[in-house]
């Protein structure tokens, strides 16, 4: 189907059979829901030996007795747990409690509000403290900025990442741009790995920005492969090493999607100084994190081996909701002109751009068929897509012949939409 | 020993003698430590069969799986659970993380950073923001505090809880007073249980404070009793709903000293207005608690009877060494000029005020003789204690012959102190 070549009687009898397509789908009042970057209950299912795994021994290998007080940035086997998921030095990681996004919300509001060099560094003794998205990226990750009333503004993204030329650019025309969000590999949504002269060129923006500037690396999926042989994610620890720019990069990382979602461990990487700041902040906050919980995981994947082959039996979960998400897109619109996406060889998201205007009825129509999809815009700072174009298809949860029945439903909705469109322009 | 009536002959003798023992105290090279109300491991024990409780079934009673994400405010088995813990309907209950100072936390800078009934109630909006805190208190709320750069004002611990004259007096003076602090049972550190009247005249605060005052209700010990028949605290929830103070007073409480204190579940009580402001505020930090501990936690403690039988356990372990501080203290200081003190009934602490002057010291003498306690001044904001009185101990931890033995180290080094004061004056 291609719709610019498309003569308005072919345009207006694609939309004919389309809508009877559509009408008998609502009719069979389906339930599906590709929402959520979410591990389906299989999944959740592979870890659930956590829960004794301690079979009465709560001490952690320092000697430490994990049930009591204290201990701000975690215990050592939890560290190295960390240091085998992000690849940098345990002495560089804090384990804090079960989520990461809690350590991105505690690390940017320390940043903005008390500064993590000192009070002197602290974004909002600037008027506009500013934030560079790629996008499309994380809601939640919009949502930390927009609730500390940070502005945002974005860089798009491409196939190796983002588009660095133009986040250079904005970081050289605004002296108060002090953050970057990313997802280096499987980003959410669009399931690309960072090409290694991206992540490259992020570790030297140290350089070229202004001291308080950090980039917020929220290594999600750094072990979330489908493939036995992933595209590798450069050291972006070991980049900054290389250019001197220790403090530029803060990464995050948790066990939400390896083992229970609710119920992981989360880590902070840095540079000292940045733990420093971070710590700071954090001891007015709590006398410490689970330790406990810290010590189940330590046991449950006591080495990058264990963590692997672990992470191995959720590809083999995964993979089959995967394809058929992609297959269905291929079949559909591979020889077409209705929308592009990228094939992510893993994470949780499979991101479609629409022909600009028609998420948001793609959207609506899914819905109103019984296909639950993350609201158009929700990949935007503020919600707003500026061209319409953008939806995020998470197919972890349901069963595969539901990805099956959702990706049916959604390749009508995105051609009725498209078609419709054509019509009314 | 009567300071004040003694000649000054008698005081060199006295002088004389005490430095002798003290000397006989050093040479013991003792190493002991009763600085923080941490529970005993043998108290952290009575809850070891958390780890395993779960024997697979991962399901709360609501039918969630509480492995994957959300509910930000806890499965409502946990919910039970604060409701018995804290005397509250479960509908007012929001179930958190491991730690009620991190609920805590969060509640005052909701407050002061983006209102708790929008924008227009953040206590930032005023130049000076105020906050009273009861001392001797706990140095963690004056940190929160002294983080967020609310000024702290002080009001005197009475044996009844609060000087209510003086706190009253106060709010009417300064119209940007916006919170206070209370351990309203048991307090930390003087060990009292706020009476009737004061409890009630705090829930009356609402009618004369500004509407976005909020009294921070830290019920850390709720169920922390040594003996069977112990002084009720009213309840401040009823007698807020009494005065139609509903918003005034927001309460936290954890498992901490329950069961295991750095892998228990904390709770805030506090009207539907107010928690509606701090899911606000939580959206943007996180997804959701760990809510598999939730219902480890509601499964090993699933009714109020549960409860306070396993309180008892705890009772058990600390009954003996508060006798030992206890009769130490009434022995040595009974019929003396030396100190004063409250005989608390529950909680983790005894609270001992020196003659004006003798608290530093005394802390320093202890220190040198192997005897750790809690730096002198830090019951106070700032860390500055007026009088230089307050001593705060902290027994659970040592075992009782050590805490015996603590306590002859302590009582020389208050009358070392006293005698050589009084001498050098």
């Amino acid at each position: 189907m291609r719709i610019d070549q498309a003569t308005p009687e072919q345009l207006r009898e694609w939309e004919a059979q389309l809508s009877k397509d559509y009408d008998a789908i609502v009719g069979k009042k389906l339930s599906l829901d590709v929402t959520r970057g979410k591990p389906s209950a299989d999944q959740l299912s592979l870890s659930d030996e956590l829960d004794g795994i301690l079979a009465g021994n709560y001490i952690a290998e320092s000697g430490v007795d994990t049930r009591n007080y204290g201990g701000i940035d975690g215990i050592p086997e939890a560290k190295r747990l960390g240091s085998d998921l992000m690849g940098v030095p345990a002495d560089n990681i804090l384990v804090g409690g079960n989520a990461s996004l809690t350590l991105m919300h505690q690390t940017m509001l320390a940043a903005y509000q008390f500064g993590l060099t000192g009070t002197s560094s602290a974004w909002k003794n600037v008027d506009s403290p500013k934030v560079i998205c790629p996008v499309p990226g994380y809601d939640r990750h919009f949502t930390v900025c927009e609730q500390l009333g940070i502005e945002m503004i974005t860089a798009p993204m491409t196939a190796d990442g983002p588009d660095m030329d133009a986040v250079e650019a904005l970081i050289k025309a605004d002296p108060n741009i002090r953050g970057m969000w990313c997802v280096p590999k499987y980003s959410n949504p669009t399931g690309v790995v960072y090409s290694d002269a991206t992540v490259e060129r992020i570790a030297k923006l140290g350089l070229i920005a202004h001291e308080d500037f950090r980039v917020f690396w929220d290594n999600a999926y750094a072990v979330h492969d489908l493939n036995d042989n992933p595209q590798q994610l450069a050291s972006v620890f070991d980049l900054c090493a290389k250019h001197g720019t220790d403090n530029t990069v803060i990464q995050f990382a948790s066990t939400s999607k390896i083992t229970h979602a609710g119920a992981g461990v989360a880590f902070t990487a840095a540079s000292s100084a940045n733990l420093t700041g971070l710590k700071a902040f954090l001891g007015a906050c709590t006398i410490g994190p689970d330790k406990v919980n810290q010590l189940r995981h330590a046991r449950f994947l006591p080495n990058r081996d264990a963590l692997m082959s672990h992470m191995k039996k959720h590809a083999e979960l995964l993979q089959p909701r995967f394809d058929a998400v992609l297959s269905a897109l291929q079949e559909a619109f591979g020889d077409s002109d209705l929308g592009s996406w990228e094939e992510p060889a893993g994470g949780y998201f499979v991101s479609f751009d629409t022909r600009p205007g028609c998420a948001r009825e793609t959207v609506r129509l899914a819905a109103e068929a019984g296909v639950k999809l993350t609201p158009a815009g929700a990949t935007f700072p503020y919600g707003k897509d500026p061209e319409d174009r953008n939806i995020r298809i998470a197919p972890s949860v349901p069963a595969v012949e539901e990805v099956v029945g959702a990706m049916e439903v959604f390749v009508v909705c995105v051609k009725l939409a498209s078609v419709r469109q054509a019509l009314a322009a």
